[in-house]
């Protein structure tokens, strides 16, 4: 099979790795080893598989400088921003761990046999329980947090589900040596290296997903990829859900008297959110509305300003590179105006300039509104608020929408601005910026197609549900109920006879 | 257009109605008004949609005795079946009532801004929002409670969604006078009528889900029904999640012990199973194993008696008597010997034979353990429990997998069993029927394909899912939130930074 090979994209020097593609054969044995481990994912319990994830976030931990070393040379994302990734992988972990031992994520409810205006009822019991071995695709723009080590993996293995990773091409080194730390972690437990297992190649990949073994996929990446894996997908007689989270915009609407108040500071939020691990984020701000007036002027001449100053940004991959420059000049050939695009030395690897462009209002086109995946923003000059409607309609729904205010705009624009953009995003963020995702219970990033492909959210607690499927016993005995749906437990939140019972945990 | 049609199938008259099939320009005004209700909707809130939902109970209440007539006269079911059926409509509108007025399905969860491992953290807060207009395909076999005014609907209008029904071509007349019975009920709070509307017509359907304002379909039908509506859904630029109940057959096993202890109950309980509404049930048991054993030749014989002196049973259309009586032939073709079909008068309308076939476990194959929607079942006689592994393995994942075991039934074989049929089922049925799906909280009427083509369920209060996705608030002033994210709401269960706090209802 072909060697994997790693892009070292500051001085974009190409090398072969010790890994090679995986065969059918290889994945044949693969998804063996993921059943067996599926029973011991399922023996475990919530409290055990909470202690396995707290082992997996120690092992990360442990293997830090390892995985941040490695992660740089092939992403160039730089080691402050890395270390910190990996330490948002470890808390994932450690946050799906408080997720088992709390239960409620099994929604488990009872409604004991009852005589009812529809006849006598059975004793009727439902919880959430595993999907099976699921697919995780890596991503290029998140070597940790969305990759082999990611919120998917983390989620996934919360729910009992054994995970077979599909290593992004962009960093396989890392993807191995996090898929090292983990199955260190479950070694430790006693238990078998099904749990968790790599494949490279993006045959492989297809491959995984036609799997009669794999019960679920999940992919951050583009609509290209989650195209690709669909076709698969659709080659095989059962569907299985693939939740992908894919292309975002993201706008940000500043008002005049935010403008007004601290125009200085929003310039600076911003530019720090468009530019940040190089643009490539997700949540990267593509399109800021900003007053056609003399504070919005103020505010874009200081963005333009920092634009001017800032320093070449290192971008994760050729492919990324190459869009990133022919989206750019799209923007400019639909009329943006560059407003500002620092020289940079004569390019080392894969180092682009950061760009900020500007249109009126009245010139926004769909091309214009299309996600530039890299260090770019369109600034979009508005007359006034009432202007805004019909053009975020032209801007695809997106994983969030912005708002920032000032004291003096009137409650009932910041309203309606916020309906629109709830009808059209995953998160509403108000006063802040959509990058810097928060890795919490109420979190939740997904939204309308095309930022995803599902109503469900790939950060945060409730995206385990993403790997569960109800169950329901009817009559069952006492004995052979799973200890959650027994009379008498008070473990786990449930719904007894419509009612909740918070528990007492 | 053409005119939409009705058939008596007690004796094949097929007649017309004042009914018409929908043109694409009256469907464009359906979606103009489901906007427009869509607002109302929301702005009722939950304590308002609860009231409108028993509001329409109420109506089909009053509606009674025309509603039963008119669907017995489509349907032939019979009016003792459809009294209860529409009972169970009722219950189904009067449950997601209280579902709204519990609070719980909203999933709130608050994280307030906190200092975290990861750096601060902003304040961010999520539930659930409706989707917007949805498509509801009304089934044969359930002329209210899946139909126009069925579960679909009922958890559709509960979660904000207006909803545009697609009536089965089997009641027409039902489906209107059901959706004049919910108009009113609308109508006497003030509301629109986009809240509920009605096509009629297949092109109709398949303009339907393309439309670009329905944001998902729900559907209880065939396999090939939901594989055209999912082909005219492909054909849209933003997909649309289409929640299918599909294709089921429902195994159930005796073991020796509750056929040695009980079994001419449980012959009774199999002929009442899978005979009632001529065997036109989803949870319809296909397929028995049975002892080959003395104890199971009784059971067998008991069985055989209760067919032989049975009566012909109408079914529904002409395409479901074509299917039937080719399935049935197919079983026979396969190796199935009959057991039992009695004699019945000259065919009258859509009247056939129940019929009971049988063969020996070793016989079983992929043909004999097919879905045969209508009067039959056939008997597997199996030697040994530990025989029962490989068989089951050979029946297609269904809605439900049931039991029988008696006291001398060892646990391990039952809990063995157990396994298999919750990997390849969505409800495990103990010493009971599939049929009766109890409308409750706990009820998860759902399965691995090809029983559904999805992990949501369509009976029970968590169906309310389907039509639900989350928004998250992040920095959002008091006064945008909705009412049950504000700080200091305590009238639903919330989890709040990670807590469950179950709210002062």
């Amino acid at each position: 099979m072909n060697v994997v090979s790693t892009l070292d994209p500051r001085n974009g020097q190409r090398r072969e790795t010790h890994l090679r593609e995986t065969s059918d054969a290889e994945l044949e044995s693969l998804a063996t080893l993921a059943a067996t481990a599926g029973q011991w994912l399922a023996d475990l319990g919530r409290s055990g598989r909470a202690r396995l994830l707290d082992a997996v976030a120690d092992a990360l931990d442990a293997d830090r400088a390892d995985l941040v070393a490695t992660a740089d040379s092939e992403t160039g994302l730089g080691l402050a921003r890395l270390d910190a990734e990996l330490t948002r992988s470890a808390t994932q972990f450690r946050m799906f761990a408080d997720v088992l031992r709390d239960g409620g994520y099994l929604e488990a409810a009872i409604d004991h046999a009852a005589e009812t205006v529809l006849g006598p009822a059975p004793d009727v019991r439902r919880m959430l329980v595993p999907l099976g071995a699921v697919a995780v695709f890596g991503a290029s723009n998140f070597p940790f947090a969305f990759s082999v080590a990611g919120g998917d993996t983390a989620s996934a293995l919360a729910a009992g589900c054994p995970v077979i990773a599909k290593a992004h091409p962009s960093h396989p080194l890392t993807s191995h040596a996090s898929s090292q730390a983990i199955r260190r972690a479950v070694r430790d437990m006693d238990g078998p290296d099904g749990v968790l297992t790599v494949v490279y190649g993006e045959e492989a990949g297809r491959s995984l997903v036609r799997h009669p073994a794999i019960r679920a996929a999940a992919l951050t990446g583009s609509v290209g990829a989650a195209r690709a894996i669909q076709a698969a997908i659709d080659e095989r007689t059962d569907p299985i859900p693939l939740y992908g989270e894919l292309s975002s915009v993201n706008p940000i609407v500043v008002l005049p008297s935010a403008a007004a108040e601290r125009g200085g500071r929003i310039a600076e939020g911003l530019f720090a959110s468009f530019t940040g691990s190089g643009g490539q984020l997700c949540t990267k701000p593509g399109l800021a509305f900003i007053p056609a007036s003399p504070v919005g002027d103020q505010l874009v001449d200081a963005l333009r300003e920092q634009v001017a100053a800032a320093a070449g940004v290192v971008l994760l991959n050729e492919r990324i590179q190459d869009a990133f420059l022919a989206e750019e000049a799209a923007l400019e050939k639909a009329g943006a105006r560059v407003l500002a695009r620092p020289r940079i030395a004569a390019a080392d690897g894969l180092t682009v300039a950061p760009v900020l462009l500007e249109v009126d209002l009245t010139e926004l086109s769909a091309t214009l509104a299309d996600e530039c995946f890299g260090p770019a923003m369109v600034v979009v000059r508005y007359r006034q608020a009432g202007d805004l409607d019909a053009a975020l309609a032209v801007v695809p729904p997106s994983l969030t929408g912005a708002i920032h205010a000032g004291p003096d705009d009137d409650r009932a624009t910041v309203r309606r601005l916020a309906d629109l953009l709830a009808a059209r995003s995953g998160r509403l963020v108000f006063d802040g910026y959509p990058t810097g995702v928060r890795v919490s219970w109420a979190q939740h990033h997904g939204g309308p197609w095309p930022s995803t492909n599902s109503l469900h959210t790939s950060v945060g607690a409730t995206s385990i549900r993403r790997f569960l499927r109800p169950l329901a016993w009817q009559g069952a005995p006492d004995w052979l109920l799973p200890e959650e749906l027994r009379d008498g437990f008070t473990g786990i939140p449930r719904r007894v006879d419509g009612l909740l019972d918070p528990g007492r945990p």
